[in-house]
C-alpha cells in the first residue's frame, strides 16, 4: 500500500508551491492550481463533521476563484498583512480512478503591520487531486478549520 | 549513513496517522501504535535534560494507555476541544539491533469552543521504533515539552 | 524538473538537524552548517522586498558566526528561554553551477520560564548552498521575517 516515491515528492511539492504562492501575496497563480471545475470552500470542523453544507467560502470553478482574486485585489478592503503557511502530516490516498485523495495539517499565521505574528486559522486540508495535462491539480479542496472565531474577515485564501 | 528512502517515507507515515488519529479524536487507536510493552510519557524538558524522572504523563504498557482512553472518554470531564498537530523536522537513526531512534519537533495547537486557536504545548519527540508483525510501533515515545505550563489541564494525548 | 531523490533528503535532514541544533542550545554547532565565506541575515520581509539592505543580522563570514556564539554565551545578558523551530514547504532548485537554492517556511515558537510557548519569529528561509568536502552547507542564509516586532531582543539564531 506505499504511495510510489514520485508522486509523494509531486504531491509535496504542490502544496509547497502553492503556500509560496499565497504566502508570496501571487494570488493570480492560485487559480491554477484547480481544474476548471474545482471545488474550493472553507468550512468550520463542526459543520464537515456533522455534513452541514454551511461554509464561509465556497467557489464552484476556476472561474469563481478568479473573480474572488478580483475582488480580493480591486475591492475588498482590508489592512494588508502578512500570511504564512505551515503544512504538516501530508497523507496521500490514491484513488483506482486516477484521482490523488490527500490530507494534511495546516496553521495559518497572520502578521499585521507593527503587530506580532498570531494564529490565524488553523486546521486540515481534505484534497482530492486529479492529474490533467501532466500535472496534478485540485479537483476539490476543503480547508476544514477548527475555530469558528477567525480574527479580522476572511480574505486570503487558506 | 543515509537511511533508506523506504524506511523513511514509512516513519513519516507513520507519524502523520498518529497525529490524524489524535487530532480527529480517534483514542481508540492510539494504544496500538504501541508495542505491548510501550511506553509513554509526557515530561518537561528541564527534567528530561537533567535526567528527572518526574512526568506529567507515564504509562509503561499499552494496556495503561486503554486505560487512559476508556479515564478520558469516561469519567474524566473536560471541556471539548480540537486539538492540532503539526511536526517537523523528523531525524531518522536507526539502530544496529532492529529498532529505530526517532525525534522530530513537534507544536500541538488547541482550539475550544468560541475561542481562538492557541499552541497547547510545543517539544520534541524522542522515540524509539521497532518493528512488529511487519508495521513500526513505538516501543518508548517520550514527548519531552518546552513549557513548564501548559492551558488547562493536559487530558488528550500528544 | 524533478530533484533527485538523495539530494531531496539531504536537505532536508539538513534543515532537521540545523533546527536541532538551534532549539538544543549547541549554538558551537551553528557556524559549521556554513561555509567559510557565508552569509547569514535576518532581515525584515518589507525591506527584502524592496531590496533595502537594512537587516537586524548580518554576518559575512563563519568567523562572524563563531563570534557571535561567543557573545552569546559570554557576553550577552538575557533570561533563558527554549527555541523550538518548525520548518514546512521546503521547496529545493538546483541551479547549474552546483548551488541549489532552498526556501521554506518557518515559525520559531519561544518558551520562557513559567510562561506559556508563544510565536517568537515567522517568516522564510531563502538560502543558497553549496557542497563542501562532499556535504552541503550554506553559501547564504537569510530568514526574511513577517514582523518587524519581536519579542524581547533578538539574541538566538533563527
Amino acid at each position: 500500500m506505499s504511495v510510489d516515491p514520485a508522486l509523494r515528492f509531486e504531491v509535496e511539492d504542490l502544496y509547497a508551491a502553492y503556500a509560496e504562492a499565497l504566502d508570496g501575496f501571487a494570488l493570480e497563480l492560485w487559480p491554477d492550481f484547480f481544474v476548471a471545475d474545482g471545488y474550493y470552500e472553507v468550512i468550520p470542523r463542526e459543520n464537515y463533521d456533522r455534513g452541514l453544507p454551511l461554509a464561509v467560502i465556497r467557489c464552484e470553478s476556476r472561474g469563481m476563484l478568479e473573480d474572488r482574486v478580483t475582488a480580493i485585489r480591486e475591492t475588498m478592503m482590508f489592512e494588508p498583512r502578512y500570511m504564512r503557511h505551515i503544512v504538516s502530516g501530508i497523507r496521500i490516498r490514491p484513488g483506482g480512478d486516477g484521482t490523488v485523495a490527500v490530507t494534511a495539517n495546516y496553521v495559518v499565521l497572520e502578521t499585521l503591520p507593527d503587530e506580532m505574528t498570531r494564529i490565524f486559522n488553523a486546521g486540515r486540508y481534505v484534497d482530492l487531486l486529479v492529474r490533467e495535462e501532466g500535472v496534478l491539480r485540485f479537483r476539490e479542496k476543503r480547508c476544514v478549520y477548527d475555530s469558528c472565531l477567525i480574527p479580522n474577515s476572511l480574505i486570503l485564501p487558506i
